[in-house]
């Protein structure tokens, strides 16, 4: 199933895609897209319903983040040998874990704000991987019954917030809007290969990324299994996995930082595309 | 006020603790200590309440995080001179920004638990700040404004997961049951200053910190300013401060890390004090 919330922020609707590619309303049936809306007993609920009887969805609604009460949002870093390499940095022999602040989410075709001042603000597409079930030091055997779905991510980032101003990457991480999830929350059944899903980025129209997840450091299931060792995953966690080369700051001979008016559009196979306008700090 | 949640975990019920130190329910008044009771207006209305009308509470229940919507948990490092120097770390020239996740979090008297196979876990004793109103790029004066109120904070810290498994400290300071908070949730016109406030900790009765928040390097007012520039700060947000000199990493000539049986106890002058058993991880 390919999960949604529409409408105006705020006051988004749960909804589904369905196979012809509408857009229904779900709101009969579920008050919203929750993490409760994640285990595999309420997905084998949702499952049944058969969409032919949903209402249709007129017109082209906003989508927001496809679920409602997102908990941790989790990212890992230089997770593709090739982007750490442009990064100037080499391959981590273990998954880095940062996190990204919770008032960074945003609807996938919401505006990405440029912070106050920023020179050095970046894109970076990423497979997000949604926790729907309770993750305590799990094997990796076992890591991927506890992912509910998958979901495309620009993991926007201000480089001299996360690299130059001292401390953790999480401080050029969380700024407001730098979270853009969706549209899609896509159950893992429709997903058969995590470690097979090409992806790309545009901005203006030009390509910088393209890459697929196959090229991973360490894999989806490698990735929740590690976290699981250092703080408990629940439903409604959100792992961001890492981006494939051709970030801005790889761009030769100089960085290709982002500037407002600028459009980034991206996707990721099965998981669908986002587009985002940059526009300029307000306060 | 000094602001409680009691009872078994995950039922807590709201109290007070009256200017006789006695413990009284607030759950006639209001359902729970949340985020949204952390208003001026919603504090100002709980102020009003006569406290000797309220029910006292039997018994010496258990304490649990003393608020119940705990938005983003993020912490400040390095932040008392000498305490840089005994980690061996210089001295930041900007706050350093990391999360605790919120699964760390924990009744300030609950156990601590080793996470498996853990040998190098310490302890921290730390002012926390509790944010009432929303926070985007304020200024240094208008800072305070938009604190609810203070409240004690062991930050648990596992120094192998912090130093030396690669990437940011996040990793280090999020395992379960590593954050814990209260007794009580002081609101701020209890605390006339933030920055003239004693603190200590002891371990197995000895004492290990000593120290007073006037040696901070960033004071409460810059550390509210400074995250506000890099995301939003909501009502519930919570930003625990840094920790004095003498923890366990520091100790000469050899580091004194924690051990099942070891029983940290620690407390901040107007804050209250927590008391934690530290036991051996269990699956």
């Amino acid at each position: 199933m390919k999960l949604v919330r529409y409408g105006a922020k705020g006051k988004e609707k749960p909804g589904l895609i369905d196979k012809e590619g509408k857009l229904r309303d779900l709101s009969g049936v579920v008050p919203d897209i929750t993490s409760a809306q994640l285990s595999s007993a309420a997905l084998a609920k949702l499952a049944k319903i058969k969409t032919s009887t949903l209402p249709l969805v007129k017109g082209k609604p906003r989508y927001g983040v496809p679920l409602a009460d997102v908990g941790k949002f989790l990212a890992i870093g230089l997770n593709y040998s090739d982007h750490a390499a442009e990064a100037g940095m080499p391959c981590p022999k273990e998954p880095i874990i940062f996190f990204k602040a919770d008032t960074s989410l945003s609807g996938p075709n919401d505006p990405v704000m440029l912070p106050k001042g920023s020179k050095k603000s970046d894109w970076e597409v990423e497979l997000g991987v949604v926790i729907g079930k309770k993750a305590r030091y799990v094997t990796k055997k076992d890591a991927l019954k506890h992912v509910a779905g998958y979901c495309l991510i620009n993991d926007v980032s201000e480089r001299e917030y996360q690299i130059e101003r001292g401390g953790t990457w999480d401080k050029g991480k969380g700024c407001d809007t730098f979270g853009p999830v969706g549209p899609w929350l896509v159950t893992a059944d429709e997903i058969k290969d995590p470690q097979k899903l090409g992806m790309w980025l545009d901005v203006n129209g030009k390509r910088f990324q393209t890459g697929t997840t196959k090229t991973m450091i360490f894999d989806v299931r490698t990735i929740v299994s590690y976290v699981s060792e250092f703080m408990t995953l629940l439903p409604g966690d959100i792992i961001t996995t890492g981006t494939p080369p051709g970030v801005g700051m790889g761009v030769k001979p100089k960085p290709r930082y982002l500037k407002a008016g600028d459009v980034m559009t991206l996707g990721i196979e099965g998981l669908g595309e986002q587009r985002q306008e940059v526009v300029a700090f307000k306060k």
